[in-house]
C-alpha cells in the first residue's frame, strides 16, 4: 500500500475511546470487530468536527426523525424519502442547514414547513436580508413558523413523529428535520486538562496549537480567530476547517504556518436566492459597543436592461468615527456570491468607504451597472461619516 | 421648462464649429436650421468623447460598410440587416467592439469572419485569455483571420463592398464592419493652445482639469492616471468617462472632486465566455521594466460536481522582489466578471499575494471550490518570491 510505504497508517471505521496527554497513546476501537488498539504519537491532530445539536428529547429517536451533519447523514434521509415517499417535512431551525434543506424537500416535492426560534429565518443576518429569505421562501410555497424554540414545540408520536404544535397552530408531518446548529465533539477530552475556549469549543492559536505542546486541533471542534470582533469565536465552516487543517498539520509535522483568522465570510443559495455576507453586522456592532454607520442600497446586479439583471440588496456597516468598513451583508437572485469577496477584502484589510469609493472596478453592462452597487453604497456610507 | 426655471440652455443637434478661450465663447450652429450662435462660458467642461478611427480609404464610404461608437451607429447597422438581410459579416479588428459585434451578427445568422491585426483576438489580454477567446469563436463557427492590418486588406467593391482580399483568402461579404479603435475627438481644439498629452488624448489632472484654467475635460476625449503604470494613459472606457464626469462637473461649478485614476479593469462577454482582466499583464509589465512573476491557475468556478461549474483560468501577475500584485486575468463560462473586482481592489491597494493568501473568503459549493481559484493563485505565486 502507497501510505503504508510511506510510514502512514490509516485506521478506516475505529472509534477513539480514549486520549492519554501523559503517555501520549490513543486507545482505538475497530467497529467493524470490536479489537482495541493503542497507538502512540509524538504529536497529535485533534480534528473530530462538531456533530447536530440535539434536545435529548425522546421522538429524537423517532425512525422519522433526521439531523444532517455528514455524507452518512444525508444517505440516512435520502434512503428514507426514497422508501417511504413523505409528502409533508418539517424543519426545527432556520439557519444554513434548515434553510438549504427546505430546497432539497421541496425538490422532492415534499410540502414544508420551517419552525424558527426567532422571529424570521438566518436571524443571525442583517434583518433586510433575513426579509428577502422569507420572501423567496413563501414565493416556494414555504410555511415559515416563528417564535417557536424547539424545545417547546410539541411532538406527537414517538417511534414514529406524525404531527408538530406550535403555539400558533397544529400540523401533520410525514418527516422532521433537527437543524438547530452544532456542538464541537470535545467529549474525549473530558479530564485530560486540554482547554476549551469560553464558546465550548477547543482553544487554539494562530499556529493551530492547542494549550498543550504535543496537541494540534483544527476543524468544527475549535474556535478560531475573528478579525473584526479580535476575539475567539466558534465558528464551524467548511474553507475554515480546510484551512486550518493545513496549518495543524504542517505545524504538527515541525513546520511553521499560520492560520490568519476569519471575518465571518459566509454565503448560500436558497432557490433562486443567493444571500452573502462578510464582517459584522449592525446588531453584533451595538453589541460589542462598536459605533457603527450603515448604508442600505437596492440597486441591479447589471444593467437594468440587460437580460438577466436583477435587483440587488447590499448593507454596508462602517465604523462611523474611522469610515472602516466593518461588514457587508448582500443578497439577490444574481451575482450576489461573487461579489461578497470584494467586500470581505475590503474588510480584512480595514479598508475606510473612502477608499473603497475610488476602487476602479471591471465594467461591461452584463455585470454590473457603470457604478457598482459597491460603489455607490461606499459614496453614500462617505456622506454619513 | 424645468431646465431653463434654473438656468440651464439645452442645445440639441447642434455642432461646436469654434472655441476661443480667450474671450470665453464658444460658436455653435444648428443642424436642423444652420443657425450660428456664439455661447459665452465663465467654466467649460470640454468632454466631446473619441469617434472610431478610419482609415481615410475610399470604401469607407460604401453603403454596406460601418463603425460603432454610438447609438446612431448602431441603429443604422441594425436598419441595414432588418433591410437588407446580409448573409455574411466582416468584421475589421479584434478588440471588444469587434468581438462584441461578433456575437450580434451570430445572433442574426450571418456567417461571420475576423480579420485581425495581430495573431490572436484581444491581443492586448493575456495570451491565454486570447486562447479562449479564439476557442470560443470556433466554437461559434465565427472564422478569425489573423495577421492582416486592415488597411492591407484589399476590399472590392466601393459604392457597395462585395469581397474581402486576406493574405491568405479571397471570400465575399455583404457587410463590413469597422472595428479599429478610437481616436479621441480634439480636433478643434487646433490653434486654441490647449495641451494634449502624448497619447493624442486631452491632457488633465486629478481634477479633471486641463492646463487651461477655465476648462474642465472628462471621457473618451482625455487621458486619465493609471496606478499601476505611474503614468497618463488613453483607455476609453464607459465607467472612467462616468466618474470623470462627475468629477469634471463639481470642480467646474466650484467644488473640489478628486478622480483618483485607473488600474485597467475591464470585462466583456462573448457567446457563453466572460473574460476579465485588472491591471497589467506580464507583456506590459516586461515593456516597462517592472520584474513581473506569473502564477496561472486552471481551477472551477464552483465545485466541480455542482450543476454550474465550469472551468476558470486565472492568471496573477506580480511584483517578483515585493511580491506586490500587478495584475490578474481570467476567463470562463461562470463567475469571472464579479471575481475579478476582488482582485481589483487588491491590485489598487499594493496588496502582495501574501496578503491576498490569507483572505477570508466567503464558501459555498455553488459558488467556489473551498480554495478559491484566487487563494490558490495566491499561495502558488508565494513560492516564487
Amino acid at each position: 500500500m502507497f501510505r503504508e510505504k510511506q510510514g502512514i497508517e490509516v485506521f478506516l471505521r475505529h472509534q477513539v475511546n480514549r486520549i492519554d496527554l501523559k503517555t501520549r497513546q490513543i486507545e482505538t476501537v475497530s467497529l467493524r470487530d470490536g479489537k482495541r488498539k493503542i497507538v502512540p504519537y509524538d504529536r497529535l491532530v485533534f480534528a473530530p468536527g462538531a456533530r447536530s445539536r440535539r434536545l435529548g428529547l425522546a421522538w429524537e429517536d423517532a425512525e422519522n426523525f433526521f439531523t444532517l451533519k455528514d455524507l452518512r447523514d444525508a444517505i440516512r434521509i435520502k434512503d428514507y424519502v426514497n422508501r417511504e415517499a413523505p409528502e409533508r417535512a418539517g424543519i426545527l431551525g432556520a439557519g444554513y442547514i434548515g434553510l438549504e434543506m427546505v430546497e432539497a424537500f421541496v425538490q422532492r416535492g415534499m410540502e414544508t414547513t420551517v419552525i424558527a426560534r426567532g422571529d424570521r429565518p438566518a436571524s443571525h443576518l442583517e434583518p433586510e436580508v433575513s426579509g428577502l429569505i422569507l420572501e423567496e421562501l413563501k414565493a416556494n410555497g414555504v410555511r415559515f413558523v416563528p417564535g417557536q424554540p424547539a424545545g417547546s414545540v410539541g411532538v406527537q408520536g414517538s417511534g414514529r413523529i406524525s404531527t408538530l404544535e406550535t403555539s400558533s397552530e397544529t400540523f401533520a408531518v410525514d418527516l422532521l428535520l433537527g437543524a438547530l446548529g452544532v456542538v464541537p465533539n470535545t467529549g474525549i477530552l473530558q479530564g485530560t486538562g486540554l482547554e476549551l475556549g469560553k464558546t465550548g469549543a477547543v482553544r487554539t492559536d494562530n499556529r493551530q496549537a492547542t494549550r498543550h505542546p504535543d496537541i494540534y486541533t483544527a476543524g468544527d471542534c475549535c474556535e478560531a480567530y475573528h478579525r473584526v470582533l479580535d476575539r475567539w469565536v466558534h465558528m464551524p465552516l467548511g474553507d475554515v476547517a480546510n484551512k486550518q487543517g493545513r496549518v495543524a498539520g504542517e505545524n504538527a509535522a515541525g513546520g511553521e504556518a499560520y492560520f490568519h483568522g476569519i471575518i465571518g465570510s459566509q454565503c448560500f443559495k436558497l432557490f433562486s436566492l443567493q444571500v452573502a455576507s462578510t464582517g459584522i453586522t449592525e446588531k453584533t456592532a451595538d453589541e460589542y459597543g462598536i459605533p457603527a454607520g450603515v448604508q442600505t442600497i437596492r440597486g441591479n446586479s447589471a444593467v437594468h436592461y440587460m437580460p438577466g439583471a436583477e435587483p440587488l440588496f447590499l448593507k454596508l456597516v462602517f465604523h462611523r468615527d474611522t469610515g472602516k468598513i466593518l461588514g457587508a451583508h448582500m443578497a439577490g437572485r444574481d451575482g450576489v456570491a461573487r461579489r461578497i469577496n470584494t467586500m470581505a477584502v475590503a474588510v480584512q484589510t480595514g479598508m475606510t468607504v473612502e477608499t473603497l469609493s475610488r476602487m476602479d472596478f471591471a465594467y461591461a453592462p452584463h455585470f454590473s451597472p457603470p457604478s457598482d452597487p459597491i460603489l455607490v453604497a461606499a459614496e453614500q456610507a462617505l456622506k454619513k461619516i
